[in-house]
């Protein structure tokens, strides 16, 4: 007979959106939270049994619940008060997984009373997934959809060649990509004090992105290990980083057919190509920790 | 014999991204431009005689050069330099249209030399379209993906009720809405002096924001207005606004089965609905004004 | 003052999906629904007075109780009955359109009894729209995402060549295409017999397509042309079809660099791009019938 | 110092589509192909030296190369025949994946000549990843986007109740998903018997549906287990097979507040939600086999 192997099962996307009020003035908290619950959950499968199914609707109920009860301190603490409940309120739950997505926004100024007006950041989106199973916690943080570019100060050149290579090497190109990261806290333990999860975010969001640009190039390998280890150095409470970074490759356009000369020099026109585009992915660790970040952060 | 009406064509979502250098501080232009060209065009449909047709790989190599020759000033101004181009160049082509999205870019601080390092902005996208039939020019400018929000000061009762009427009156709701809109200059003739396509730009969005956070709002309808009134009276150089707003619904979740008050006083939680969402459109002109925009700006 | 022009709301995006049983066999309706409403809307605008505004949560539940009391013969049967209820059931409302989305279905064999399992079609979305103003009627159906390809039986040549001309001349192309098409019926006024709507979907589809394939292409137009006055010359109830034909191009890779030949005998390998795409868009009309479709199908 | 730890890198999305010709009857081949390497890579992480890197620009050519050169005879043989070039004609690569996304056709009747027109069936997208580490092979296939639907045979019921808990059970419901499912051959070595990777395909997406349709469902974890264990039993080349499947929620709207009777009777009208939505993931086995496909087939 088959077997069940891995299993686990929530609702997906629930979309919660907190006001808090500060007087006048208003602040919001904006989520996409996904719920996954693994456990004693064979007999669901085997013969249709849910004597051990919390329903899905269930665990959306308590994430609203939840965010009315415990508020939103930030993304990573709320999902530590959701997986903490799951695991321990239901004896046939034995782990739970929590991812967030988190959409910033800004105030906008206003010449009226109050501070309510926001117009959404549209930036990356903050993510974070809180796994725990009733003695030991991971916390991943990340972000995606974070679209950098540098217009010099990027190489390619020396590299091998076989009788499929045609690139010609280039000494000065555009280098852009949009980051998909994420990172792992040390924190795994409610004895440990936990981090300022939200002080953590932002420092590591500025290092990744001085990092890159502080990086002279010569491969986007390089560049990616120079963002990780930044961030492994500066940023104690973290053990782990992947990167999954598109070469957003800025071909420059060929204008010699029409007597114009399209060099990298100043007015440098670019065609900016949607595929084939190059994929780097790699994780950066803390000197004697191990990998637990899966190698996959896309399907492609 | 089925007769041919209106027809154009040309090519669409040319991705065009020029970096000028001033010394070490580089500065990015990146649109998406698409042309659409109409005229004397009845034998390609009629026989597939191509006499007539400039290939719309042409004006894709246009594209290309032009923002090499003339450079990128503005979105407007390149749209207003291709569509000179194709209609007084080519006998068959009467009248071009050229449409343009914008991308913005903010810089990366950066402690190292040069200013070269850019973050995609990622908040609205900037349009703009260009028409030309040898004689007279419209240009309509707008935005679309530009989400905003008030937590408070908006009201909804009052209205009709019918026998399918179940909605409670509410008199503190979030208001939030992802604006699409579109404006159109009184700039027609090349006599005229032509506006400052950026600054209006920037002055246009910092109205529609302001009007939007101001206005104690007792319908999505009558924030619509204040926006596009506020325009109108602000910026002389535009004689027609039409908005095309979503009203993205959060929904207070009711949390009384789990004990809990949740109303919209401090701590509010609510739930983001996708669809279905009310769609609210509408024109605002300058009075004497013809409307010119087409009424619909999606296709739902 | 500035004016209000013209405006319109609804809800739009109601997903409305029927289950009807006949015995154990049954069957599926899976619409998209929008409605937008017009009329005596002023004062919304100027002073957020409802008034006259039927809620758009009102406009979402008479869709649903429709769905159930009149069932859905048809989408554009459906839109009918709506668009009917909306502009004579209220004074203010002068105005109504529905647009419909519609997804396909096909059964899954099944050898257990009962016929109640089904897999999404995923080909083409059908689409209607229907505006009644309490006096005429306007019905127009179309098509979106049907992508079709000839592999042989398409050239590209005797163009007009300007300075920024490349593009060689082709013999032997692959057409490919998504179609994105609307037609409006002749169906104007109550008194006038009700096409078949069901069976005219299924007659232009066909039309459609078999124009598409058999017509030795010249240039996209010119297929363009063969597939709309194919149906206009088949269709009776039909007066004018407008399509929006992205030419997806598929380009013969360059493969001399390896030695290899790729020209478009046996075995031709192709890069299927994504942008930019020619764009190509027409009307073609039964004589003496005038356009009303609008120009754009899209907004690039 | 921070190390470097799991990396790989390559060419994504490279759109070849390829025609061959038994006369006038032509065959489409239309694939999507990514392809990552890994190997002896630190030198170009830490130094940016790129002397063990071959170019993902030659990876792309070496694509459309390989696609002229050996034809396409399935996803699974073309990725097979990549895999194996990378890893043993570069030293310093050690492993090669390759992904691939197929997209089906069908053909359109033609009274004309030829068999040359086609359409994009836009169903599910077939997968197949190949894996080669220079000894021993990994074929994972699978595929996406699949939506079926049960109209009836499914119940929700005796299900753990806690203070969350709201759900009413439902003892007739819809039961709807799109299925993302891979599936891990036991074909690992060169020595063993190639599956038959097309037939192997048809015959897995037929039982798939199948069990689908016939399964009398207490819940979807049971129906996921009965798809899964159908295939392992029906199909010898395949140990493992792993779902996530999206329960697409239809909610039998509450007409009563209209006076109308909305159960799962004849012309039961459902709202079909988009978010949340629960998520059903699991592994079924062979007994005796390892799971080695990631738990995660999407990032929610």
């Amino acid at each position: 007979m088959p077997i069940l192997g891995q299993n686990q099962y929530g609702k997906a996307e629930n979309r919660v959106v907190r006001i808090t009020r500060d007087g006048a003035t208003h602040h919001i908290k904006d989520l996409n939270v996904s719920v996954s619950l693994s456990g004693d959950m064979d007999e669901v499968h085997y013969s249709g049994s849910n004597a051990n199914v919390l329903p899905t609707d269930t665990t959306k109920n308590t994430v609203y619940a939840f965010a009315k009860e415990h508020g939103i301190e930030s993304a990573e603490q709320f999902g530590i008060h959701l997986a903490r409940h799951f695991v321990t309120s239901q004896v046939p739950i034995h782990r739970a997984r929590v991812r967030v997505e988190e959409y910033a926004w800004e105030r906008i100024e206003n010449s009226g009373e109050g501070a309510h007006s926001f117009v959404r950041k549209g930036q990356e989106t903050r993510l974070a997934q809180i796994t725990y199973d009733g003695e030991q916690w991971e916390v991943v943080s990340g972000l995606k959809d974070l679209v950098v570019m540098n217009s010099t100060n990027s190489e390619f050149w020396g590299y091998v060649k076989d009788k499929y290579t045609t690139l010609p090497e280039a000494y000065d190109r555009i280098l852009a990509t949009e980051v998909s990261s994420r990172w792992r806290f040390n924190w795994t333990d409610d004895e440990q004090d936990m981090p300022d999860w939200e002080t953590s975010y932002e420092q590591v969001r500025k290092h990744m992105l001085q990092a890159f640009a502080e990086t002279y190039s010569l491969s986007l390998q390089q560049t990616l290990y120079a963002m990780g280890a930044r961030i492994i150095d500066h940023r104690d409470e973290i053990d782990e980083i992947r990167f999954s970074l598109p070469n957003k490759h800025h071909f420059l356009v060929d204008l010699e057919p029409f007597g114009l000369k399209n060099d990298t020099a100043d007015g440098a026109v670019y065609f900016a190509a949607d595929r084939p585009y190059g994929l780097i992915e790699a994780t950066v660790l803390r000197d004697g920790c191990e990998a637990h970040i899966p190698v996959d952060l896309s399907n492609l």
